[in-house]
């Protein structure tokens, strides 16, 4: 069960803001917000279930009888949240508690769909309750930025899964099974080695097939000479881990060690410049300038370098092009520079941990160093 | 890749909708309603990336990059739709299809966020467009109803799968194995025989953890003389199937075969029962009768009997209390009542097919009667 007192100051962070731009209420309906303010683990899954309404002095929660028991146990008998699963529309209950609460101004979250935000506009103008409805555009997940230390022993966690799987993979692979035997042994191992949930769909991308960033395991068979992308990570507690590693089936050609290590360069460039304060676009660019001075500007990645990690697989901050802010501390982010020889093969060596006042905490255990595996 | 003409005869369906309610064009960006449209398989994915624009007489694709090349191979060079890569926002794009086709009854679909709505307003009204957004109540979702050759093929195919996965984890369960290890091995068997995906997280209930319709696997130890209900499917081209099978660990108590017994008629009764046109929430009544007359009123299921399945693994239409329209022939649809006594254990039976004139066939080949691991 996750912490009260850092739920309790995560509400706090986010009543502070609703305070700063003068919101009565707010009505959140995206899982991971709710499940970062609540506290609830392995609750929310991928329906839109739920409704919560925050003040400046309650919290309220509406559910359906599917989610009702499981939400009463991990939420505890002191939660302050006032959990309601009334057979009613999300819609009409949000109009209920602006109602009462006698709110004017309500802040919904962008990601809200159509359908719930029309029938709000239905139910609080048959209730006769006049609302403005402020957008929040990404604002809980800006709130997300800042891990607490609960959340980041998740994710090591969640890492330790993952680096144990690729131990275990490179042990599994061998010329003649296909992607999708490698994806199916993998991701069976973290479930039966801890993990409760997987980050995403794993990538496992042989010879020209690493050549595609975002390549779907298919039926091709490994062979003597491939270089094999695996993107994965393990889930934990609604935490995601995400790991890459690029290997060699048997021993590398020359240009297959020079773009390896010219990638493995970038990684390792970045990860000693980090630190907070940084810029997102600057440790981009660096990763670019070991690559394209290595020989290899042609091949450069054009994908973003990293990403937050956190309860969304992708969320911020992140290392890219657009993003000209400073990276706080405290920020988990990844660092996966690749580079791509259409045709021929793909190199991504991508690591994630937290971002500190001075430097970088790495949670990927596992080597740097081109492993190949014997055959 | 998906048929040219069944996509054409999906595209004229839509376009008979919008023409009988006055609409000029239709802004999509629902990606199962997408797959649907376009045909193009394994492309769509969790992301929100793509945003089609409909009229009588056009169809425009804006994807980004990372998913260019993989519609230009899934389309085909004889595609009609126009896709675009342009580095411009979704929002901008749509408004510049509604002011290049001077359309002025725009609809867009209920599931749209309203990010994405808020930015269309503003780029209409930058470029002095004026607009009428009428809603898309699933309107798609319901054409996606009655499917077509190619899309039952799809799904025999990977319920094939899903009938083998059963006979291999019957072989696997043992005492001592953990849900979650069960779980490892019945997701992995599927990817390394034939499933491309998984349809949703797998099921695997044991003992008192069965009494859960939506519990999830967790470290419980697998026990003599536990029912585990296990309810899973594969993915086949981004359609899904969906079965449970509940199994006893030895032999069953009296009790324990009372109760299978009692749910599986119900399941058997319901499907005799099936035909186009009967009322959903007819069949639904059907399960719960059969389940009291065998005298477990108390323990009878309250989700719902069953729910289309098609490209989504929950979709119209619906087995269940709200629903009293007529199941159309051609629906793909489960059946999957429950029986569940909180402490104890819980038996679920579901198989899924084909709603016809005359009757209900019947994909799934798993067998009714109770499998009893020996142990």
């Amino acid at each position: 069960m996750a912490d009260a007192q850092a739920c309790a100051a995560r509400v706090e962070r986010f009543r502070a803001l609703m305070a700063e731009r003068g919101y009565d209420a707010a009505i959140l309906r995206n899982n991971p917000d709710l499940r970062w303010l609540t506290g609830a683990e392995r609750t929310f899954d991928d329906e839109v279930a739920h409704t919560a309404f925050v003040t400046a002095d309650g919290l309220w929660l509406h559910t359906d009888s599917r989610y009702y028991g499981t939400f009463q146990s991990r939420l505890g008998a002191d939660t302050p949240w006032k959990l309601d699963m009334d057979i009613v529309s999300p819609a009409w209950w949000a109009a209920q508690r602006i109602r009462e609460t006698r709110s004017r101004v309500v802040a919904v979250e962008d990601t809200c769909d159509l359908a719930f935000f029309d029938a709000l506009g239905e139910e609080c103008a048959k209730a006769s309750v006049a609302v403005l409805a402020p957008r929040l555009h990404g604002d809980i997940a800006g709130l997300r930025i800042v891990k607490d230390a609960e959340e980041v022993e998740l994710m090591r966690h969640a890492q330790s899964i993952t680096d144990a799987a690729f131990e275990h993979i490179c042990g599994y692979i061998k010329p003649g099974l296909t992607e999708q035997q490698v994806r199916a042994e993998l991701e069976g191992w973290m479930l039966s080695n801890g993990a409760d949930s997987l980050s995403f769909d794993s990538i496992i991308a042989s010879g020209p097939n690493g050549a595609n960033p975002h390549a779907q395991p298919g039926e091709r068979l490994i062979q003597r000479g491939d270089m094999i992308v695996m993107d994965y990570g393990a889930g934990y507690h609604d935490y995601h881990s995400d790991m890459t590693r690029t290997v060699c089936v048997g021993e590398p050609s020359d240009l297959q060690r020079k773009v390896y290590e010219a990638t493995r360069a970038a990684n390792e460039a970045c990860e000693a410049a980090i630190h907070a304060g940084v810029i997102g676009r600057e440790i981009h660019e660096l990763a670019h300038k070991v690559i394209c001075e290595a020989g290899f500007p042609e091949y450069c990645f054009v994908h973003g370098l990293g990403h937050g990690v956190g309860l969304e697989i992708h969320e911020q901050p992140m290392f890219n092009m657009r993003n000209d802010k400073p990276i706080p501390a405290g920020s988990v982010i990844t660092v996966e520079p690749g580079t791509y020889l259409p045709g021929q093969f793909g190199v991504r060596v991508e690591d994630f941990g937290i971002v500190t006042e001075n430097g970088y905490e790495v949670f990927t255990q596992s080597p740097h160093e081109l492993v190949c595996i014997p055959c």
